[in-house]
Protein backbone atom coordinates (compact mmCIF):
# COMPACT_ATOMS: atom_id res chain seq x y z
CA UNK A 1 0.00 0.00 0.00
CA UNK A 2 0.93 3.49 -0.94
CA UNK A 3 1.59 5.65 2.00
CA UNK A 4 1.32 9.46 2.60
CA UNK A 5 2.86 11.96 5.05
CA UNK A 6 1.82 15.37 5.60
CA UNK A 7 4.92 16.95 7.88
CA UNK A 8 4.46 19.98 9.80
CA UNK A 9 7.82 21.66 9.11
CA UNK A 10 7.46 24.27 11.72
CA UNK A 11 7.18 28.04 10.73
CA UNK A 12 10.58 29.05 9.24
CA UNK A 13 13.15 27.50 11.77
CA UNK A 14 14.12 24.18 11.07
CA UNK A 15 14.90 23.80 14.75
CA UNK A 16 11.34 23.79 15.21
CA UNK A 17 11.41 20.14 13.41
CA UNK A 18 10.23 17.05 15.93
CA UNK A 19 11.52 14.35 16.57
CA UNK A 20 8.81 12.65 14.85
CA UNK A 21 8.76 14.61 11.80
CA UNK A 22 12.39 13.35 11.80
CA UNK A 23 11.69 10.09 12.00
CA UNK A 24 8.84 10.17 9.16
CA UNK A 25 11.12 12.36 7.00
CA UNK A 26 13.40 9.18 7.27
CA UNK A 27 11.29 6.66 5.38
CA UNK A 28 10.22 9.08 2.38
CA UNK A 29 11.03 8.12 -0.83
CA UNK A 30 9.30 11.08 -2.42
CA UNK A 31 8.90 14.96 -1.40
CA UNK A 32 6.35 16.80 -3.04
CA UNK A 33 6.85 20.08 -3.18
CA UNK A 34 4.24 22.69 -4.20
CA UNK A 35 5.15 26.35 -4.23
CA UNK A 36 3.81 29.18 -5.49
CA UNK A 37 4.51 33.26 -6.30
CA UNK A 38 7.66 34.95 -5.70
CA UNK A 39 8.18 33.24 -1.99
CA UNK A 40 8.61 30.06 -4.03
CA UNK A 41 12.26 30.56 -3.64
CA UNK A 42 13.01 31.48 -0.55
CA UNK A 43 10.80 28.60 0.83
CA UNK A 44 12.04 25.39 -1.92
CA UNK A 45 15.27 26.90 -0.22
CA UNK A 46 14.19 26.26 3.50
CA UNK A 47 12.62 22.52 2.42
CA UNK A 48 15.77 21.75 1.10
CA UNK A 49 17.73 22.86 3.92
CA UNK A 50 15.73 20.84 6.17
CA UNK A 51 16.40 17.50 3.55
CA UNK A 52 19.84 18.23 3.43
CA UNK A 53 19.91 18.59 7.46
CA UNK A 54 17.38 15.97 8.99
CA UNK A 55 17.55 13.30 6.35
CA UNK A 56 20.33 10.35 6.65
CA UNK A 57 18.41 7.71 4.34
CA UNK A 58 19.50 7.73 1.29
CA UNK A 59 18.50 7.89 -2.62
CA UNK A 60 14.99 9.96 -1.66
CA UNK A 61 13.53 12.16 -4.58
CA UNK A 62 12.37 15.94 -4.54
CA UNK A 63 9.11 16.23 -6.92
CA UNK A 64 8.64 20.27 -7.51
CA UNK A 65 5.42 20.84 -9.11
CA UNK A 66 3.30 23.51 -9.99
CA UNK A 67 -0.11 24.41 -8.27
CA UNK A 68 -2.29 25.28 -11.04
CA UNK A 69 -3.01 29.07 -11.39
CA UNK A 70 -6.41 30.41 -9.94
CA UNK A 71 -8.36 32.94 -11.80
CA UNK A 72 -8.54 35.79 -9.68
CA UNK A 73 -11.05 38.00 -11.50
CA UNK A 74 -13.80 35.03 -11.95
CA UNK A 75 -17.44 36.11 -12.82
CA UNK A 76 -18.68 33.47 -10.36
CA UNK A 77 -16.29 33.39 -7.67
CA UNK A 78 -17.53 30.32 -5.69
CA UNK A 79 -17.45 28.36 -8.82
CA UNK A 80 -13.92 29.60 -9.51
CA UNK A 81 -12.99 28.20 -6.26
CA UNK A 82 -14.19 24.98 -6.40
CA UNK A 83 -12.65 24.86 -10.02
CA UNK A 84 -9.51 25.84 -8.53
CA UNK A 85 -9.69 22.98 -5.91
CA UNK A 86 -10.44 20.22 -7.96
CA UNK A 87 -7.48 21.22 -10.34
CA UNK A 88 -5.21 20.94 -7.17
CA UNK A 89 -6.78 17.54 -6.59
CA UNK A 90 -6.42 16.47 -9.91
CA UNK A 91 -2.13 17.48 -10.21
CA UNK A 92 -1.92 16.11 -6.09
CA UNK A 93 -3.31 12.70 -7.70
CA UNK A 94 -1.30 12.70 -11.00
CA UNK A 95 1.96 13.15 -8.30
CA UNK A 96 0.65 10.40 -6.29
CA UNK A 97 0.10 8.28 -9.23
CA UNK A 98 2.74 8.52 -11.18
CA UNK A 99 5.47 9.47 -8.75
CA UNK A 100 5.17 6.99 -6.11
CA UNK A 101 5.24 2.82 -6.31
CA UNK A 102 2.80 0.34 -5.51
CA UNK A 103 3.97 0.44 -1.80
CA UNK A 104 6.28 3.83 -2.22
CA UNK A 105 5.99 6.77 0.13
CA UNK A 106 5.69 10.04 -0.23
CA UNK A 107 5.01 13.69 1.64
CA UNK A 108 4.15 16.83 1.52
CA UNK A 109 6.28 19.01 3.90
CA UNK A 110 4.02 21.64 5.51
CA UNK A 111 4.63 25.17 6.71
CA UNK A 112 3.76 25.67 10.36
CA UNK A 113 1.30 23.03 11.27
CA UNK A 114 -0.66 21.14 8.97
CA UNK A 115 -3.78 21.91 10.57
CA UNK A 116 -3.59 25.49 10.78
CA UNK A 117 -5.16 27.49 7.41
CA UNK A 118 -3.18 24.84 5.02
CA UNK A 119 -5.11 22.80 2.28
CA UNK A 120 -3.14 20.02 2.42
CA UNK A 121 -4.76 18.12 4.31
CA UNK A 122 -8.08 18.76 2.09
CA UNK A 123 -6.29 17.95 -0.88
CA UNK A 124 -5.16 14.39 0.43
CA UNK A 125 -8.66 13.52 1.27
CA UNK A 126 -10.32 15.03 -2.10
CA UNK A 127 -7.72 12.53 -4.12
CA UNK A 128 -9.29 10.00 -1.54
CA UNK A 129 -12.88 10.83 -2.02
CA UNK A 130 -12.10 10.51 -6.35
CA UNK A 131 -10.83 6.70 -6.00
CA UNK A 132 -9.14 6.91 -8.17
CA UNK A 133 -5.60 5.93 -6.10
CA UNK A 134 -4.93 4.08 -2.84
CA UNK A 135 -3.41 4.78 0.23
CA UNK A 136 -2.32 5.18 3.72
CA UNK A 137 -1.92 8.81 5.26
CA UNK A 138 -0.55 10.39 8.40
CA UNK A 139 -0.42 13.50 9.80
CA UNK A 140 2.70 14.77 12.01
CA UNK A 141 1.69 17.82 13.85
CA UNK A 142 4.10 20.87 14.18
CA UNK A 143 4.99 23.85 15.25
CA UNK A 144 2.97 26.62 14.08
CA UNK A 145 3.57 30.43 13.03
CA UNK A 146 1.23 31.85 15.81
CA UNK A 147 2.93 29.66 18.45
CA UNK A 148 6.10 31.26 17.50
CA UNK A 149 5.10 34.35 17.73
CA UNK A 150 3.79 34.38 21.26
CA UNK A 151 6.95 32.78 22.28
CA UNK A 152 9.25 34.94 20.42
CA UNK A 153 7.69 37.87 22.33
CA UNK A 154 7.27 35.83 25.30
CA UNK A 155 3.61 36.19 25.77
CA UNK A 156 0.89 33.30 26.01
CA UNK A 157 -2.27 32.87 23.35
CA UNK A 158 -4.86 33.73 26.27
CA UNK A 159 -5.35 35.67 28.82
CA UNK A 160 -6.02 33.15 32.31
CA UNK A 161 -9.40 31.51 31.70
CA UNK A 162 -10.42 33.40 28.39
CA UNK A 163 -10.83 32.77 24.86
CA UNK A 164 -8.96 33.08 22.02
CA UNK A 165 -9.83 33.80 18.02
CA UNK A 166 -7.80 32.81 15.08
CA UNK A 167 -8.74 34.44 12.50
CA UNK A 168 -8.25 35.59 8.39
CA UNK A 169 -6.96 39.33 7.73
CA UNK A 170 -10.35 39.33 5.50
CA UNK A 171 -12.49 38.50 8.76
CA UNK A 172 -11.05 40.47 10.95
CA UNK A 173 -11.87 43.66 8.22
CA UNK A 174 -15.49 42.51 8.88
CA UNK A 175 -14.99 44.14 12.92
CA UNK A 176 -13.60 43.01 15.83
CA UNK A 177 -14.76 39.49 16.99
CA UNK A 178 -17.43 39.31 19.49
CA UNK A 179 -16.77 37.52 22.83
CA UNK A 180 -12.93 37.31 22.91
CA UNK A 181 -9.91 39.60 23.85
CA UNK A 182 -7.01 37.80 21.95
CA UNK A 183 -7.46 38.00 18.07
CA UNK A 184 -4.44 36.18 16.06
CA UNK A 185 -4.75 37.07 12.46
CA UNK A 186 -2.74 35.50 9.42
CA UNK A 187 -3.14 35.65 6.12
CA UNK A 188 -3.16 39.27 6.43
CA UNK A 189 -2.27 41.54 2.96
CA UNK A 190 -3.76 44.71 4.56
CA UNK A 191 -2.68 45.71 7.34
CA UNK A 192 -5.82 45.15 9.17
CA UNK A 193 -4.64 45.98 12.14
CA UNK A 194 -4.66 49.28 10.86
CA UNK A 195 -8.60 50.19 12.13
CA UNK A 196 -8.42 49.06 15.64
CA UNK A 197 -5.47 51.82 16.38
CA UNK A 198 -5.85 53.71 19.70
CA UNK A 199 -8.67 51.54 21.06
CA UNK A 200 -6.74 50.36 23.95
CA UNK A 201 -5.53 47.42 22.59
CA UNK A 202 -1.80 45.37 22.30
CA UNK A 203 -0.34 44.25 19.49
CA UNK A 204 1.96 41.60 18.94
CA UNK A 205 3.63 41.41 15.38
CA UNK A 206 5.88 39.37 13.81
CA UNK A 207 7.15 38.81 10.00
CA UNK A 208 9.68 35.66 9.01
CA UNK A 209 9.16 34.50 12.75
CA UNK A 210 11.84 31.92 13.23
CA UNK A 211 14.22 32.85 10.57
CA UNK A 212 17.20 34.75 10.21
CA UNK A 213 15.05 38.18 9.24
CA UNK A 214 13.16 37.65 11.89
CA UNK A 215 11.53 41.19 12.48
CA UNK A 216 8.99 41.74 15.86
CA UNK A 217 6.95 44.65 17.09
CA UNK A 218 4.74 45.32 20.09
CA UNK A 219 3.03 47.23 22.13
CA UNK A 220 -0.11 49.41 22.96
CA UNK A 221 -1.53 49.68 19.88
CA UNK A 222 -1.56 53.44 18.74
CA UNK A 223 -1.88 54.96 15.30
CA UNK A 224 1.97 55.90 15.56
CA UNK A 225 3.10 51.80 15.92
CA UNK A 226 0.32 50.79 13.20
CA UNK A 227 2.22 53.42 11.10
CA UNK A 228 5.82 52.19 12.15
CA UNK A 229 4.97 48.60 11.38
CA UNK A 230 3.77 49.15 8.13
CA UNK A 231 5.94 51.49 7.23
CA UNK A 232 8.91 48.21 8.56
CA UNK A 233 6.25 45.43 6.92
CA UNK A 234 6.35 47.60 3.36
CA UNK A 235 10.22 47.83 3.48
CA UNK A 236 10.65 44.31 4.43
CA UNK A 237 8.16 42.85 1.81
CA UNK A 238 9.86 45.34 -0.84
CA UNK A 239 13.58 44.06 0.04
CA UNK A 240 12.83 40.38 0.19
CA UNK A 241 10.32 40.19 -2.64
CA UNK A 242 7.62 38.90 -0.68
CA UNK A 243 6.73 38.57 3.72
CA UNK A 244 5.00 35.98 5.80
CA UNK A 245 3.42 37.96 8.72
CA UNK A 246 1.26 37.13 11.76
CA UNK A 247 0.06 39.21 14.49
CA UNK A 248 -2.04 38.95 18.19
CA UNK A 249 -4.09 41.83 18.94
CA UNK A 250 -4.75 41.68 22.85
CA UNK A 251 -7.65 43.71 24.62
CA UNK A 252 -6.39 43.73 28.24
CA UNK A 253 -9.12 41.80 30.37
CA UNK A 254 -10.80 43.42 32.92
CA UNK A 255 -11.04 40.32 35.54
CA UNK B 1 23.34 35.80 34.62
CA UNK B 2 21.02 33.34 35.27
CA UNK B 3 19.30 31.82 32.61
CA UNK B 4 15.62 30.40 32.12
CA UNK B 5 14.10 28.17 30.07
CA UNK B 6 10.37 27.48 29.93
CA UNK B 7 10.56 24.59 26.80
CA UNK B 8 7.15 23.06 25.38
CA UNK B 9 7.58 19.51 25.04
CA UNK B 10 4.78 18.52 22.95
CA UNK B 11 1.47 16.93 24.69
CA UNK B 12 1.90 13.76 25.70
CA UNK B 13 4.55 12.00 22.82
CA UNK B 14 8.24 12.18 23.62
CA UNK B 15 8.43 12.56 19.49
CA UNK B 16 6.52 16.47 19.74
CA UNK B 17 10.01 17.17 21.11
CA UNK B 18 11.62 19.53 18.73
CA UNK B 19 15.41 19.93 17.71
CA UNK B 20 15.21 23.26 19.30
CA UNK B 21 13.80 22.00 22.69
CA UNK B 22 16.14 19.08 22.59
CA UNK B 23 19.07 21.71 22.58
CA UNK B 24 17.95 23.93 25.46
CA UNK B 25 17.40 20.66 27.38
CA UNK B 26 20.96 20.05 27.04
CA UNK B 27 22.14 23.63 28.16
CA UNK B 28 20.73 23.11 31.68
CA UNK B 29 21.63 22.71 34.96
CA UNK B 30 18.56 22.34 36.84
CA UNK B 31 14.95 21.23 36.24
CA UNK B 32 12.26 22.43 37.88
CA UNK B 33 8.97 20.32 38.13
CA UNK B 34 5.92 21.51 39.75
CA UNK B 35 2.84 19.30 39.68
CA UNK B 36 -0.06 18.60 41.31
CA UNK B 37 -2.67 15.94 42.34
CA UNK B 38 -3.59 12.82 40.86
CA UNK B 39 -2.03 13.01 37.62
CA UNK B 40 1.27 13.89 39.39
CA UNK B 41 2.90 10.13 39.15
CA UNK B 42 2.08 9.87 35.79
CA UNK B 43 3.43 13.36 34.19
CA UNK B 44 6.57 13.22 36.31
CA UNK B 45 7.77 9.95 34.70
CA UNK B 46 6.80 11.14 31.34
CA UNK B 47 9.22 14.39 31.98
CA UNK B 48 11.81 12.39 33.46
CA UNK B 49 11.31 9.85 30.07
CA UNK B 50 12.26 12.65 28.32
CA UNK B 51 15.41 13.67 30.12
CA UNK B 52 16.19 10.45 30.14
CA UNK B 53 16.05 9.94 26.09
CA UNK B 54 17.19 13.22 25.34
CA UNK B 55 19.73 14.56 27.91
CA UNK B 56 23.06 13.86 27.22
CA UNK B 57 24.77 16.69 28.84
CA UNK B 58 26.09 14.84 32.37
CA UNK B 59 25.22 16.22 35.94
CA UNK B 60 22.03 18.28 35.54
CA UNK B 61 19.68 18.31 38.95
CA UNK B 62 15.70 17.77 38.78
CA UNK B 63 14.31 19.61 41.41
CA UNK B 64 10.70 18.27 42.33
CA UNK B 65 8.61 21.52 43.89
CA UNK B 66 4.92 21.21 45.44
CA UNK B 67 2.32 23.97 43.78
CA UNK B 68 0.96 26.00 46.64
CA UNK B 69 -1.89 24.83 47.63
CA UNK B 70 -5.29 27.23 46.49
CA UNK B 71 -8.41 27.89 48.56
CA UNK B 72 -11.51 25.91 46.74
CA UNK B 73 -13.83 27.55 48.72
CA UNK B 74 -12.80 31.06 49.36
CA UNK B 75 -14.82 34.36 50.70
CA UNK B 76 -13.90 36.11 47.79
CA UNK B 77 -12.80 34.57 44.91
CA UNK B 78 -10.90 36.90 43.36
CA UNK B 79 -8.97 37.82 46.19
CA UNK B 80 -7.88 34.29 47.35
CA UNK B 81 -6.90 33.75 43.06
CA UNK B 82 -4.07 36.66 43.48
CA UNK B 83 -3.05 35.20 46.51
CA UNK B 84 -2.37 31.93 45.33
CA UNK B 85 -0.68 33.83 42.11
CA UNK B 86 1.29 35.07 44.27
CA UNK B 87 2.17 32.45 46.88
CA UNK B 88 3.31 30.69 43.39
CA UNK B 89 5.57 33.68 42.05
CA UNK B 90 6.86 33.33 45.75
CA UNK B 91 7.55 29.55 45.08
CA UNK B 92 9.15 30.10 41.76
CA UNK B 93 11.25 33.05 42.98
CA UNK B 94 12.44 30.53 46.06
CA UNK B 95 13.71 28.04 43.64
CA UNK B 96 15.50 30.10 41.29
CA UNK B 97 17.13 32.25 44.52
CA UNK B 98 18.70 28.82 46.24
CA UNK B 99 18.47 26.10 43.77
CA UNK B 100 20.73 28.11 40.46
CA UNK B 101 24.01 29.64 40.79
CA UNK B 102 24.35 33.52 39.70
CA UNK B 103 25.33 31.85 36.05
CA UNK B 104 23.16 29.00 36.56
CA UNK B 105 20.57 27.58 34.12
CA UNK B 106 17.32 26.46 34.78
CA UNK B 107 14.53 25.08 33.06
CA UNK B 108 10.92 24.75 33.29
CA UNK B 109 9.34 22.13 31.47
CA UNK B 110 5.99 23.00 29.85
CA UNK B 111 3.21 20.91 28.68
CA UNK B 112 2.37 21.11 25.13
CA UNK B 113 2.67 24.58 24.29
CA UNK B 114 3.55 26.96 26.71
CA UNK B 115 1.44 29.68 25.28
CA UNK B 116 -1.66 27.74 25.79
CA UNK B 117 -3.40 27.80 29.00
CA UNK B 118 -0.49 27.47 30.99
CA UNK B 119 0.43 29.89 33.61
CA UNK B 120 4.20 29.31 33.80
CA UNK B 121 4.87 32.65 31.25
CA UNK B 122 2.73 34.52 34.02
CA UNK B 123 4.55 33.13 36.80
CA UNK B 124 8.33 33.91 35.55
CA UNK B 125 7.11 37.54 34.74
CA UNK B 126 5.22 37.87 37.96
CA UNK B 127 9.01 37.26 39.73
CA UNK B 128 10.75 39.33 37.67
CA UNK B 129 8.38 42.36 38.38
CA UNK B 130 8.98 41.60 41.61
CA UNK B 131 12.60 42.85 41.44
CA UNK B 132 14.27 40.26 43.96
CA UNK B 133 16.28 37.99 41.08
CA UNK B 134 17.65 39.03 38.00
CA UNK B 135 17.83 36.40 35.01
CA UNK B 136 17.05 35.89 31.26
CA UNK B 137 14.35 33.92 29.95
CA UNK B 138 13.72 31.71 26.94
CA UNK B 139 10.40 30.61 25.58
CA UNK B 140 10.30 27.27 23.52
CA UNK B 141 7.70 26.60 21.29
CA UNK B 142 6.20 23.23 21.61
CA UNK B 143 3.20 20.89 19.62
CA UNK B 144 -0.06 21.84 21.78
CA UNK B 145 -2.50 19.52 22.68
CA UNK B 146 -5.18 21.26 20.01
CA UNK B 147 -2.78 20.93 17.47
CA UNK B 148 -1.74 16.64 18.09
CA UNK B 149 -5.61 16.33 18.99
CA UNK B 150 -6.29 17.48 15.19
CA UNK B 151 -3.77 15.47 13.28
CA UNK B 152 -4.53 12.22 14.74
CA UNK B 153 -7.69 12.89 13.35
CA UNK B 154 -6.22 14.17 10.17
CA UNK B 155 -8.44 17.12 10.27
CA UNK B 156 -7.91 20.86 10.49
CA UNK B 157 -8.70 23.53 12.80
CA UNK B 158 -10.33 26.25 10.68
CA UNK B 159 -12.83 25.38 7.83
CA UNK B 160 -11.45 27.29 5.03
CA UNK B 161 -11.07 31.14 5.26
CA UNK B 162 -13.31 30.80 8.54
CA UNK B 163 -12.53 31.51 12.12
CA UNK B 164 -11.53 29.11 14.88
CA UNK B 165 -12.40 29.59 19.12
CA UNK B 166 -9.87 28.30 21.34
CA UNK B 167 -11.67 28.00 24.60
CA UNK B 168 -12.04 26.41 28.31
CA UNK B 169 -15.19 24.60 29.51
CA UNK B 170 -16.30 26.92 31.94
CA UNK B 171 -16.93 29.45 29.20
CA UNK B 172 -18.68 26.70 26.37
CA UNK B 173 -20.87 26.16 29.09
CA UNK B 174 -21.99 30.44 28.71
CA UNK B 175 -23.20 28.85 25.04
CA UNK B 176 -21.78 28.55 21.73
CA UNK B 177 -19.23 31.69 20.91
CA UNK B 178 -19.97 33.94 17.99
CA UNK B 179 -19.16 33.78 14.86
CA UNK B 180 -17.38 30.98 14.50
CA UNK B 181 -18.14 27.89 12.91
CA UNK B 182 -14.41 25.67 14.70
CA UNK B 183 -13.95 26.12 18.86
CA UNK B 184 -11.55 23.34 20.82
CA UNK B 185 -12.45 23.09 24.15
CA UNK B 186 -9.45 22.52 26.64
CA UNK B 187 -10.07 22.32 30.47
CA UNK B 188 -13.76 20.82 30.75
CA UNK B 189 -14.25 18.62 33.85
CA UNK B 190 -17.56 18.63 32.85
CA UNK B 191 -18.25 16.98 29.77
CA UNK B 192 -19.61 20.12 28.56
CA UNK B 193 -20.61 19.18 24.53
CA UNK B 194 -23.15 17.07 25.93
CA UNK B 195 -25.72 20.58 25.57
CA UNK B 196 -24.79 20.80 22.14
CA UNK B 197 -26.07 17.12 21.00
CA UNK B 198 -28.33 16.81 17.82
CA UNK B 199 -27.60 20.72 16.93
CA UNK B 200 -25.80 19.25 13.46
CA UNK B 201 -22.20 19.70 15.21
CA UNK B 202 -19.24 17.20 14.57
CA UNK B 203 -17.12 16.56 17.49
CA UNK B 204 -13.41 15.68 16.96
CA UNK B 205 -12.42 14.05 21.10
CA UNK B 206 -9.14 13.35 22.30
CA UNK B 207 -8.00 11.70 25.70
CA UNK B 208 -4.25 11.16 26.29
CA UNK B 209 -3.66 12.36 23.16
CA UNK B 210 -0.07 11.28 21.71
CA UNK B 211 0.19 8.98 24.65
CA UNK B 212 -0.17 5.17 24.66
CA UNK B 213 -2.97 5.73 26.59
CA UNK B 214 -4.71 7.85 23.81
CA UNK B 215 -8.49 7.30 22.80
CA UNK B 216 -10.29 9.19 20.08
CA UNK B 217 -13.24 9.42 19.12
CA UNK B 218 -15.16 11.36 16.38
CA UNK B 219 -18.65 11.87 14.39
CA UNK B 220 -21.75 13.35 14.11
CA UNK B 221 -22.57 15.08 17.50
CA UNK B 222 -25.59 12.62 18.27
CA UNK B 223 -26.89 12.52 22.27
CA UNK B 224 -25.86 8.91 21.74
CA UNK B 225 -22.34 9.78 20.94
CA UNK B 226 -22.10 12.14 23.60
CA UNK B 227 -23.44 9.52 25.88
CA UNK B 228 -20.67 7.20 24.59
CA UNK B 229 -17.72 10.04 25.29
CA UNK B 230 -18.80 10.36 28.70
CA UNK B 231 -18.97 6.63 29.56
CA UNK B 232 -15.87 5.77 27.66
CA UNK B 233 -14.48 9.02 29.31
CA UNK B 234 -15.47 8.27 33.02
CA UNK B 235 -14.22 4.38 32.22
CA UNK B 236 -10.85 5.98 31.94
CA UNK B 237 -10.88 8.38 34.50
CA UNK B 238 -11.15 5.72 36.81
CA UNK B 239 -8.72 3.22 35.58
CA UNK B 240 -6.09 6.24 35.24
CA UNK B 241 -6.72 7.95 38.26
CA UNK B 242 -6.63 11.12 36.19
CA UNK B 243 -7.89 12.39 32.42
CA UNK B 244 -6.50 15.03 30.02
CA UNK B 245 -8.85 15.38 27.29
CA UNK B 246 -10.11 18.02 24.70
CA UNK B 247 -11.97 18.47 21.89
CA UNK B 248 -13.30 20.59 18.41
CA UNK B 249 -16.49 21.27 18.07
CA UNK B 250 -17.42 22.13 14.33
CA UNK B 251 -20.25 23.41 12.79
CA UNK B 252 -20.61 22.69 9.20
CA UNK B 253 -19.94 26.08 7.62
CA UNK B 254 -22.40 26.68 4.25
CA UNK B 255 -20.18 28.53 1.95
C1 LIG C 1 -1.30 29.60 4.48
S1 LIG C 1 -1.06 30.12 6.14
C2 LIG C 1 -0.21 28.73 6.80
C3 LIG C 1 -0.01 28.76 8.29
C4 LIG C 1 0.84 27.60 8.80
N1 LIG C 1 0.22 26.31 8.52
C5 LIG C 1 1.15 27.74 10.28
O1 LIG C 1 0.94 26.78 11.05
O2 LIG C 1 1.65 28.79 10.68
C6 LIG C 1 0.20 31.34 5.90
C7 LIG C 1 0.14 32.45 6.93
O3 LIG C 1 0.80 32.00 8.11
C8 LIG C 1 1.48 33.08 8.71
N2 LIG C 1 2.90 32.68 8.83
C9 LIG C 1 3.43 31.50 8.49
N3 LIG C 1 4.73 31.44 8.78
C10 LIG C 1 5.05 32.64 9.34
C11 LIG C 1 6.25 33.20 9.86
N4 LIG C 1 7.41 32.50 9.90
N5 LIG C 1 6.20 34.44 10.36
C12 LIG C 1 5.05 35.15 10.35
N6 LIG C 1 3.90 34.67 9.87
C13 LIG C 1 3.89 33.43 9.36
C14 LIG C 1 1.24 34.30 7.86
O4 LIG C 1 0.14 34.99 8.40
C15 LIG C 1 0.87 33.70 6.52
O5 LIG C 1 0.03 34.55 5.81
C1 LIG D 1 -3.46 23.50 31.63
S1 LIG D 1 -3.96 23.11 30.00
C2 LIG D 1 -2.38 23.06 29.21
C3 LIG D 1 -2.43 22.94 27.72
C4 LIG D 1 -1.05 22.76 27.09
N1 LIG D 1 -0.18 23.90 27.36
C5 LIG D 1 -1.15 22.51 25.59
O1 LIG D 1 -0.46 23.18 24.80
O2 LIG D 1 -1.85 21.60 25.22
C6 LIG D 1 -4.42 21.43 30.20
C7 LIG D 1 -5.50 21.00 29.23
O3 LIG D 1 -4.90 20.69 27.99
C8 LIG D 1 -5.57 19.61 27.38
N2 LIG D 1 -4.58 18.54 27.14
C9 LIG D 1 -3.25 18.62 27.38
N3 LIG D 1 -2.63 17.52 26.98
C10 LIG D 1 -3.57 16.71 26.46
C11 LIG D 1 -3.53 15.43 25.85
N4 LIG D 1 -2.38 14.75 25.71
N5 LIG D 1 -4.70 14.89 25.42
C12 LIG D 1 -5.85 15.56 25.55
N6 LIG D 1 -5.94 16.78 26.11
C13 LIG D 1 -4.81 17.35 26.55
C14 LIG D 1 -6.69 19.19 28.30
O4 LIG D 1 -7.86 19.86 27.89
C15 LIG D 1 -6.22 19.73 29.63
O5 LIG D 1 -7.31 20.05 30.47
Amino acid sequence: MRKLYAIGIGAGDPEHLTVQAIDRLNRVDVFFVLDKGSEKADLVRLRQEILDRFVTRPGYRVVLAEDPPRDRTPADYRAAVADWHAARAEVYEQLIRTELGPSGTGAFLVWGDPSLYDSTIALIEAVLARGNVEFEYEVVPGVSSISALVARHRTTMNQIGRAVQLTTGRRLAEGWPDGVDDVFVLLDAHTTFDRFADEGLQIFWGAYVGTPDEILLSGPLTAALAEEIRRVRAEARERHGWIMDTYLLRRPARE
